[in-house]
């Protein structure tokens, strides 16, 4: 067993606090990983807050985790020591349903999430990253290139995937228009991938002030509460990715595409989004629908497409102290674009 | 010009009356053809009433018209005197824009459609298949196998093609579990397709009287107020094509479909449906669509594939003064399962 120092919330309105825990010992398909960086993620303040169903105290959140291999078990061939690696959403899955034969483990009924979900080999309950060490499946590992600022690569762990995928799964082509709703942690992310796909890229926001930096990232920009830009782009869109989980009338953005348009969303809402126009649907063919992270090979295809395409998240790093400042500012939208934690931080600590 | 005979509603109140007018002179591209048989859509009934907006009195409507060539224009060489012809919803479109090039004629915002429709040629209204002969630009003229029932034919070419239409681009292949919600003149159309694409079909609907009919056509049956019997459908659709336009909850059919499975409307309702489970399409990458009759050559490959696979549809056959009580029964889903109008009846009014 791996004593390992973490932060963990003890309840839901406690502050993060030092938490020390018990990795697993390494079986034959484990890598254990020395955690140097994870990204703040919106759904670790939701179960830290216990704003979900089933947190179970003390939680310690993290699904964005980057670091190197310190150990491996006998049957790990693929990483060698020392090797930069990642670790996502999730650590296991059952491997034998349909949806992890089909490389899409995300939807498998097992799913283990990285934290706060029944941790198969220990009967209790996984901890993520924000903590020094993590034992995981290599299955559930992903490469990251060297030459990297691994710091940027942590958030593409969720943040990335959850954007890829969809962008991936619909097929957007070089020449296509794509539209993403919303510039947070995900959307700044979105925007730098349908670019490096070759999609010409129309960013939505509510917020005038995010102009300048969208425009940066390389979309041009619709203000979504302007009625009169809004309706200047009509039926000119091939697939807009809505990162936006507060509900919205989402008719909005369906008029917004060309006949065989999808409209695909990534943010769950707490509240119902209006009933959408059926009409829009039906007189132009356009879909309206969702995705969830993406598989492993999915992810690792995603890592390598940034790497080679140079796509990182624009990150504010803090210590392991910092982090209900960042979610109080996260709550603010006052983060561009991803809080991500320095683990060298936790040995002060 | 042609003088031909039909049956017209002269205003919103009114029954059905004899109505004389004239057809346009043959162009060199069209097709002049003499009306057998014309099915009844429930669209007809709504614009007659006036319950959509525009109509224009007195109206012909029919787009469901099967026939037989008179004549041709000169360049006309696909078509030779006596064939056995079909014309469906529209009789003309740009020929120019994107949807026109991809064969999508139905989304053209030009497309002339077959009746109450701006009439290019004569500036004025075009008037539908309740009638004696209908002049059509060979683009729209659809070829009828010569062994079929051409009666029965007939509803194929509105309730054939908005059904074909979706299962063909949805890509619905041998072995897939296919659901049809409704079993009116577009759902019975549609489990027939679906079967003979090799399809498992469900059959959803309200009412259990009608459930022997749907295991006649080939497929098992569930009531869709049943809870028990819904939930255990759970997961296991592939696609689900449905034909009710009343307002109803989508989420019981969305949480029917696998991942990655497709919900396909093809009525369009007065009031809108609640607003769908958006987790249910985000967990699922499940996909919520509509689709809208289908174009030409979409429309002559499902003839051709009813002719080969026999699928015709199951109609009473009606003179044309039985349109007014015809549609007092179709309003009370009094119809097995598709009016035809046998137009030689005209000559005795």
């Amino acid at each position: 067993m791996l004593t390992t120092k973490g932060f963990a919330a003890f309840s839901a309105d406690a502050p993060f606090a030092p938490f020390q825990f018990e990795r697993r010992d390494l079986t034959a398909n484990d890598v254990q990983i020395e955690i140097l960086y994870c990204g703040i993620c919106h759904s670790d303040l939701h179960q830290a807050r216990s704003e979900w169903d089933g947190t179970v105290y003390p939680i310690v959140p993290g699904h964005e985790i980057v670091g190197r291999v310190v150990a491996v078990g006998a049957d790990v061939h693929k990483f060698n020591l020392g090797d930069a690696v990642g670790v996502g959403c999730m650590v296991d899955s059952c491997g034998e349903c349909f949806d992890c034969r089909d490389d899409q483990e995300q939807f498998c009924p097992k799913t283990t999430y990285t934290y706060n979900s029944p941790d198969l080999h220990t009967g209790g309950v996984t901890y993520g990253g924000y903590s020094s060490h993590i034992v995981v499946d290599q299955h559930f590992v992903l490469r990251i290139a060297e030459h990297l600022d691994l710091a940027r690569v942590a958030p593409l762990l969720c943040a990335g995937i959850t954007t890829y995928s969809p962008l991936h799964h619909w097929n957007v082509q070089p020449g296509q228009k794509v539209g993403v709703v919303g510039l947070g942690g995900l959307g700044h992310i979105g925007v730098k991938i349908a670019k490096a796909m070759g999609a010409e890229v129309v960013l939505f926001t509510t917020s005038p002030h995010k102009a300048a930096d969208a425009e940066r990232l390389g979309a041009s920009v619709v203000i979504s509460k302007d009625a009169e830009a809004m309706r200047s782009q009509r039926n000119s869109f091939d697939f807009i990715l809505n990162t936006v989980s507060a509900a919205h009338n989402l008719d909005d953005y369906l008029s917004l595409l060309k006949r065989d348009g999808t409209l695909c969303l990534v943010g769950v809402p707490e509240n119902p989004h209006p009933t959408p126009s059926y009409p829009d649907l039906i007189f132009r063919r356009r879909q309206l629908t969702g995705s969830l992270i993406g598989g492993i090979a999915e992810t690792q295809a995603m890592l390598d497409f940034c790497a080679e395409h140079n796509v990182l998240a624009d990150i504010e790093l803090i210590g392991v102290t910092q982090i209900d400042q960042a979610y109080e500012r996260m709550l603010k939208s006052d983060v561009k674009y991803r809080f991500v934690i320095d683990l060298a931080s936790l040995s002060a600590n």
